[in-house]
């Protein structure tokens, strides 16, 4: 047996997110059926570092599996690619030791979520980018940043109804980048909560707007309370950019 | 009765051309039904600076109308966003005097041409830009370029059965953009034949690959002779950028 990690891009505009469920286009799905053609019928679970919901796009999600086939690692991408709908590509594939696990070996991810500022609606970024026409005071975001930066518990940033126990992570980086009339908010830690970066983005709007003050985030915090935050923004502006692990 | 004079941007992935066609999703079918909403009913027909193909994008395409509507020109793109398809958006309107017209007053397009060389398909560009992922000589394309500028007779880069008798015009420049992994080709002209575009940049990324030198291009602009010229590339990769008017 090999075990065989991949990294893998995917437009989420079409999909109903990543996790296989019945009756729906799901990328688990698409890869699975992919799978099962080259292994004449057989079932072959993919393992990934994480789900990402409906419209949500990925660069670089990874995910494992398992085969009984000799097919040289470099060869994966193409053999899958030549089967896989034109919104998933397989970038790249490579042999790992059999205790690898995406999801339980990531040290860190990185989203980043995009939105774009002119007045009318951009019919090319309509499924890639939110259209956010408001004026934004940046300063005020990057003041709130720096207090999201760090390890927190983030009850107040993720779905109310979470039941993971343990809701402290680390935020290691949050950085803007302006391109034009796009802003670029780039997300890396150790773990995300289920909505978190949503929220995440949707409360910086809002401070961005004025609607929250950025000196009220540690009280907003330290509230573990989903009301204090703000608005969820929707999938189609965010991506998986990266999942990293240790060499 | 007032002329109204529109800038419209579309992606051009889910339809068939611009040009309304029997039971076609077209750009002008849209717009015309949108108008015809508008208008309670009464068939307003649109004028456009020119037709794009299945496929092919617009940035800034240009159509004018006649109403009698007193509706204030920059409330146009509003009532007509309200009623198009996603895929399409208005992006600026104005009244113009009686005479104006898009096509026959129009003094110069920009058409863009915009290639990705990953070695991978991009899951986020595979509409928008033509994978093509082999080495290109930039300083041949350039040198090929240069004998395409100025004002020549384009028969060999049109399609053959083009029924139109004058195949002069006349190429203000041709630019490329190098953009990460991305080319972009930038034409200026006087206008352009049935084509024309797709089988220049065709054309110039066989220079690229040493499949034509090109020293050739004055010898295949005299052949007159489309069986001369290089492969009509897709029009996914084409985008009506912009269209000049004088004043």
């Amino acid at each position: 047996m090999m075990r065989v990690k991949c990294i893998v891009s995917y437009d989420g505009t079409r999909f109903s997110g990543y996790q296989v469920q019945p009756n729906k286009r799901t990328i688990q799905g698409e890869i699975e059926e992919a799978l099962c053609k080259i292994h004449k019928g057989q079932l072959i679970k993919i393992h990934a570092s994480g789900r990402t919901d409906a419209y949500v796009h990925a660069i670089g999600q990874v995910f494992h599996f398992d085969t009984h086939l000799a097919i040289p690692a470099e060869k994966w991408p193409y053999a899958l690619n030549s089967l896989l709908p034109e919104d998933i590509v397989i970038l790249d594939a490579s042999n790992v030791n059999h205790d690898f696990h995406s999801r339980y070996h990531a040290t860190a991810k990185e989203y980043r979520y995009r939105i774009h500022q002119q007045k009318m609606e951009n019919v090319f970024t309509r499924n890639y980018s939110l259209h956010y026409p408001y004026k934004l005071d940046l300063d005020a975001i990057k003041q709130a940043c720096t207090h999201l930066c760090g390890t927190h518990d983030f009850t107040s940033f993720c779905v109310a109804k979470t039941v993971v126990e343990d809701k402290v992570r680390t935020i290691n980086s949050i950085e803007l980048i302006e391109d034009g009339s796009e802003i670029i908010f780039c997300f890396n830690g150790n773990g995300f909560l289920y909505n978190m970066v949503r929220i995440l983005v949707g409360t910086l709007l809002d401070v961005g707007q004025g609607l929250i003050d950025a000196e009220d985030i540690p009280t907003i915090l330290n509230g573990r309370d989903r009301s204090l935050s703000g608005k969820t923004v929707p999938g189609h502006g965010l991506y998986l950019w990266k999942v990293y692990y240790d060499n």
